[in-house]
């Protein structure tokens, strides 16, 4: 099977002109197959704090309320989406902008939770890994906002970590897929204070175990978890690691690779 | 050939939801290929009042400075874009929402005038009529926000009549396209105060004379040029009319219909 890969591109990389200009040359030098998952950085606050739209947190949980919603699409499917295929573009990468209502390739429900209305926050039904798979073939490269759409066409926010591991999950029949979490991070610490104790390859056990020991960022953990089921869902390989440093990423020299044995 | 409609939707519908609704719900019943290119209405104005951003005009016409490239690239390819897609994702029509730069569809270059500098505005260089035919045969409805790309990645607004009618020029080879400019009025009027004046169809002898005796709309005469140049590019048939009444211009009973001889 054809390699693919799928890398989320996140946190404080976003908001740095230069340094996600450097990314996205190292993501267009990556051969072969990959889709691109992108966050918003801190555009979206700045937006509503400058429309004086105040932002609603539940147990430190943004809420995506109406006024909320209409931000996150307006910066993170418009203009942080369409920024990242422009500059992809003139690098000569053919990148193609979606959000998940786009050729419906992800539909989503909004959040049903017991105690807590998110509101319009999507959790992910389905993803139409053929038509990406389509798109793949005929040489483009999706470049996915973090939106998703429900069957009565109401747009949701939707966490892009999650989108890259139910895209990474969905294609992984027809690819090798490796799974790429790229941040302001070196990759899984041991101390995360300490960049000098990457941890290279983690297994479930060793991951347990620096859990129980309260040696892992309590930031890191939902991204491993979120890891371990991609895994145990076919995915191939997933790993976490630095932005600034995406060919040692994908050629697998630096970053912490998370493993199923 | 198989017929293509490409439909410009702006002025007032795109601002009012209801009717916005009702034009994408006629939009849908449209049988066959179809493109949907629109404006952003007033809502890239009311952001840019909202942030205290000011507008600047020359000669009536707005300048695109970096601030309000920002804006309408979130209000058009994000907020407007997206949702409309999602209502037609609602509707079962599978909806593909692109700016230009997306797939690489429309390359424009920055507009170069003797005297004014428009700032980011685009003037059309190139469509890929093969990548939006193939979008077209894959079943998809692309919806097209008015904002294009130049070679070196740097977006661009860009007029959607102009954008419509660049697209239909360059479809010609491959479909009977029919280019139809859908907004809040009846078609071209003899007395732009009486809707029941509607002129059924227009010729360029016609039209010469209706615009000799100043009695066409002046905000329609840009309309009218571009129509009878893209019926010298090979466009079949240019439609102006109401997007109320969408499914009467397509089957030509009711707007102005411009033919060439």
């Amino acid at each position: 099977m054809d390699t693919l890969f799928i890398i989320k591109i996140g946190g404080n990389i976003i908001d740095d002109e230069g340094k996600l200009s450097a990314f996205l040359r190292s993501l267009h030098e990556v051969r072969g197959f990959k889709i691109l998952v992108h966050g918003g950085g801190k555009l979206a606050t700045k937006l509503a704090d400058d429309l004086g739209i105040a932002q609603q947190l539940i147990d430190g949980r943004r809420i995506t309320d109406a006024e909320t919603l209409r931000i996150v699409t307006m910066v993170y499917a418009g203009f942080v989406n369409k920024n990242i295929v422009a500059q992809l573009q003139s690098m000569g990468c053919n990148a193609l902008g979606l959000s998940g209502a786009d050729a419906r390739i992800i539909i989503a429900h909004k959040r049903k939770h017991p105690s807590i209305d998110y509101g319009f926050v999507g959790d992910i039904d389905q993803v139409d890994h053929s038509r990406l798979a389509g798109f793949l073939l005929e040489g483009l490269t999706p470049v996915i906002a973090p939106i998703t759409v429900d069957a009565g066409g109401q747009l949701l926010n939707t966490n892009a970590d999650t989108i890259a591991q139910e895209l990474a999950k969905s294609m992984s029949d027809r690819f090798d897929v490796q799974l790429i979490y790229s941040f302001e991070k070196t990759g899984v610490l041991e101390d995360a204070a300490d960049e000098s104790t990457l941890i290279r390859t983690i297994n479930r056990g060793h991951y347990e175990k620096l859990k129980n020991e309260k040696k892992i960022f309590a930031g890191m953990i939902p991204k491993i978890d979120n890891a371990f089921a991609a895994l145990n869902s076919g995915v191939k390989k997933v790993i976490i690691g630095n932005a600034e440093q995406l060919s040692g990423l994908v050629n697998h020299t630096t970053g912490t690779t998370i493993i199923n044995e």
